[in-house]
């Protein structure tokens, strides 16, 4: 096996699209992939089986959260993260960058890291690229990300532009203390919506020649145009030859628009976050499951979805487990939804290979438009 | 198919323990059989396949709280109870009795039905016995039961004496009402721990000529010791050719000394309610899953078990599941329980078939008895 090889087996010929396969010590990848997000270890609301049933070929979770529990030394004796959380196809780990910055109460950024208080307890904790890539190298994920400084939106410029020599100069260090070739890490390109400190940042992010390059900072608020301008530019200046990561991203409309642009990997806690909520996914707009109006709604939630949950349960009988509180409302939806967008990326998959995917983005872009909310 | 059909396939030589099938529209029980509880159309927790995985064979719903919500007319609009619940197997809903009594604010016992405060909202409700029959005729379940007044404990004299007789006087109302050949209408014996009016009471409704018959108003305070007292008096009484219920029960060593007695069927909360609170049920003794002895814990929640959580996750994982309020945690100890108390009923009908069974039930009442927590 070639941990961290990248091959490209079909280029759209219209767009950036590409389909590809990531080797990684947990089994390959097919691209473009969504992962579903299990950040303290679990998918929120499903049993691994029940990911695994959906489609998804790999899992992110997140360091920051592990690190603060269970820790990484009770990880490590529970076996890996691999063991804890009962999934043994490839996982993904954050750096904890973005939740340090967005969680947490910082105390002091430094140039060489972050203290910050515990989101749990207050407690003071210490990050840097050296410990995160260690702790990542502990847990064992399959693929890792740098130590980055993620920014919110809008940022100051002067804000902007330390964050992005901040991420420059860790990704060194994070290679430096990269100790596991078993386990592929992953630059990220920060730089919000400002083009030239992107291509700054992705320029000096590529003489590190790493196995991957992700797209972070984005999804913050800055919007679906903003975004897809930004990725539109930033996805051609990544190395052809290996997998193009756009983090925390997103709704289907992103997706759509980010694979056109060349991006091969995406994560968001939307499916899960949404489905706890009763919120699903169609192809036809989101459905609120627990609007009275599905009451008496013997349909399941999308006609034609082979999952669990529309093949044995109607909008109405969610609507009732929602409404007197039964987890089983939660899960069921969650479930849908996860697969949705696995679905959603098998569809991306057969028009690249069939090369209809520029006309099917096109039509799916503007019907995701005109039914609402499926676009950040 | 002969619907209410119930064959005795074996008895036991030295106590009342019988093996037997009873034939549903849903299909055949094997009895003794364990049936978890499903209040709100959900066993919690879980889903119906999650179920079905442990071997269960049928669930049991309550008629009180499908009658609250969503309703009779909205269970109709979507199918039935099969349909809303997707589990195509046996149901049995309860009459609804035990929880007007126990969950609401009564207004007025009357002689013919009860009005209630619904514990939701307020709401005032009237439930009596023709329409609890009726509400169950309509939900659709395979096994229903009579509309019943269930004591509490302790209970004086002249209020249990009156609960039996209205207990009776409206079991004859039940029979009555009950409008549908495919579901079976089991009478349930009421008196408290007071063996005269058990008897009494047993003797009327056998009078019905009804295709089963539970012991109702047990678990609710008395202990093992005068539950299995009443239980090894009533159950001789009950008629030997029919299933006999002991409802809402039980413990482990509850359901063993019950089946010794000749008891056939059991439901109870139990595996689902402690399942979510991080208590599960080993042969050992019980485990607390939240304890911090469990963080570093390698092995699975019982050796030998072949339940998925068993089969994938370490205690350390499960305990950290908890710890962060992943639902995962209490679905895990769910399907542990659940199947814990399946497997229990399997060594009964082995131990049962192969002329073992006293043997057996008193080694493992010792051990139960001696290991803590696993009887009432």
């Amino acid at each position: 096996m070639d941990i961290g090889k990248f091959e490209i087996l079909k280029k759209d010929q219209n767009s950036g699209a590409r389909l590809g396969r990531l080797q990684t010590a947990h089994g390959e990848i097919k691209t473009p992939v969504f992962m579903p997000v299990g950040t303290r270890g679990s998918v929120k609301g499903m049993t691994p089986r029940q990911v695994e049933e959906t489609g998804a070929q790999i899992i992110l979770a997140n360091t920051y959260h592990m690190y603060l529990r269970p820790g990484v030394d009770k990880v490590e004796a529970l076996g890996d993260l691999h063991k804890l959380m009962a999934w043994n196809k490839p996982i993904l780990t954050d750096s904890g960058g973005y939740q340090v910055f967005s969680l947490s109460t910082l105390n002091r950024i430094g140039e060489d890291g972050v203290e910050f208080a515990s989101h749990i307890d207050g407690r003071k904790i210490y990050l840097d690229a050296k410990i995160a890539t260690e702790v990542q190298n502990r847990l064992g994920a399959d693929i890792i990300m740098c130590f980055d400084e993620c920014t919110p939106f809008p940022c100051p410029q002067d804000r902007l532009k330390k964050a992005v020599d901040r991420s420059i100069r860790w990704a060194k260090i994070c290679k430096e203390s990269h100790s596991r070739e078993d386990q592929l890490l992953f630059a990220i390109v920060q730089g919000g919506i400002d083009l030239e400190l992107r291509k700054y940042c992705a320029q000096e992010m590529i003489k590190l020649d790493l196995p991957g390059y992700a797209i972070g900072g984005l999804s913050v608020g800055e919007g679906h145009d903003n975004m897809i301008r930004t990725v539109d530019y930033v996805a051609p200046l990544l190395p052809e030859n290996k997998p193009r990561y756009l983090m925390g991203v997103g709704f289907p409309a992103d997706i759509i628009a980010s694979v056109r642009a060349g991006v091969d990997m995406f994560d968001c806690v939307l499916p899960t976050r949404n489905g706890r909520n009763g919120f699903a996914f169609t192809d036809d707009g989101p459905l609120r499951l627990r609007n009275a109006s599905h009451t008496e709604d013997t349909s399941p939630i999308e006609q034609g979805c082979d999952c669990y949950c529309c093949k044995n349960f109607s909008r109405g009988a969610i609507r009732h487990f929602f409404i007197v509180s039964e987890m089983l409302g939660p899960t069921l939806v969650s479930i849908h939804n996860v697969r949705f967008f696995q679905r959603l990326m098998d569809k991306i998959h057969k028009n690249i290979e069939n090369g209809t995917f520029v006309d099917w983005a096109d039509e799916k872009l503007a019907k995701y438009a005109e039914n609402g909310l499926l676009k950040n």
